[in-house]
């Protein structure tokens, strides 16, 4: 199985009043791991939009949070491949600190080219993720 | 049943290179429909926490995304309660632009003091809701 | 002199954990205001981009921060234009709660096309800014 | 003179539909370096708020920017401290790509207690970047 884990620092930016880091950054961190697990499998998310005319809309987000990820803190984001259709593609993501499952969560992604037309998974990613 | 719907207007800021809303800012304005939710049932959340004490916890949000909000779109955020348990509490959000559906979304919360112990829902809360 | 004054109210995503507003939203809330200052010249700024192709890049921003802004806190972010040379073209900003300053700023800005080259300010925007 | 270069890779959410990143994120990455600066000089700024119970609280930023940053981009942030006054401290930033400047700045803070009293510059401050 393919899998990457993405270190990233929580940033002050990234927390609210309540102390801890906002609900919605979990998302984006997310990307930042979907884009490096890519980039582990030899794929730079930013080559398969400008090369390839390929774009992976986000059709479903979801994420649980189990426990708060602070300021400064250093997390890991585990990511894997999920389900891969024909054009459509799945990631599951587990964030840590240390040993401390904070979040899980998944995306759920179609290929579609710059008009938003569905398009088949390429091909390169199917022999990746196999 | 309490509802209420919130107008927004997406943010340059708010897009990315696709040419859309980034996907984790539907978050964000589900935060701000259920803060407008709350205010419009009589309860303003900044007062929650700061004269009660409580900070609504999120610990699930999902989303799913059916047409890409753009630049300088209005929106309607429209939010209800879905469950209320003895320390949880659910909202429902549809994101409407005109008569389209852009995204369904949820996030479920508990209430907690600040050292993030649950507390009970407060019967304010309860008395607008049910 | 054209101006505008927009309102908004600091999202609970826009707070960090000093309890106030981040400093980067600042920035952001000038652009929602020179976006409207120009939709009540007559112009959107969406408009702009897609009819004309002419892009308003900044080169140069500044924010003076007075006094926090708080979360849920109704701003008023008044916004004028500073000056309009060839290909270039400044906005001002205040940003109030109340009778209160809280920051003031600035903003410079070129015309480019997409390619980033720099083109003169439309004559429709020097009309309407004279 | 202390002196610190912070890597960091453009988010595809720091981007906008301008294709470059939006111009806010310029600050963020300005607090990321300052940050990585006072680590490197051996003092974490979450330390200063837990433990001091000091507040380093931005009073002016500033931003030129000369080239866009584009997603997926390494950047380096440059940051170095310039002024130590009774209360108040500012940095310099210089954002690079490879060897192109793509920004300059500099933000300007005061040290405050939790009740945004100014206080002194802690003397660990001082004297790890006299």
């Amino acid at each position: 199985m393919i899998e990457h884990t993405t270190n990233l620092r929580v940033r002050y930016k990234e927390t609210d009043q309540m102390g801890v880091a906002y609900y919605s950054n979990y998302l984006v961190w997310f990307e930042v791991a979907r884009t490096e697990l890519l980039r582990g499998a030899g794929h730079a998310y930013s080559e398969l939009e400008t090369s390839q005319g390929l774009w992976l809309m986000v059709v479903e987000a979801n994420c649980k949070y189990r426990m708060p990820a602070k300021y400064d803190d250093l997390l890991d984001i585990y990511c894997t491949v999920g389900n891969i259709g024909n054009t459509s593609m799945s990631f599951n993501y587990i964030v840590k600190r240390g040993s401390v499952i904070l979040a899980e969560g998944m995306t759920s992604h179609v290929f579609t080219d710059k008009s938003a037309r569905p398009k088949r998974v390429p091909s390169i990613i199917k022999e990746a993720f196999k």
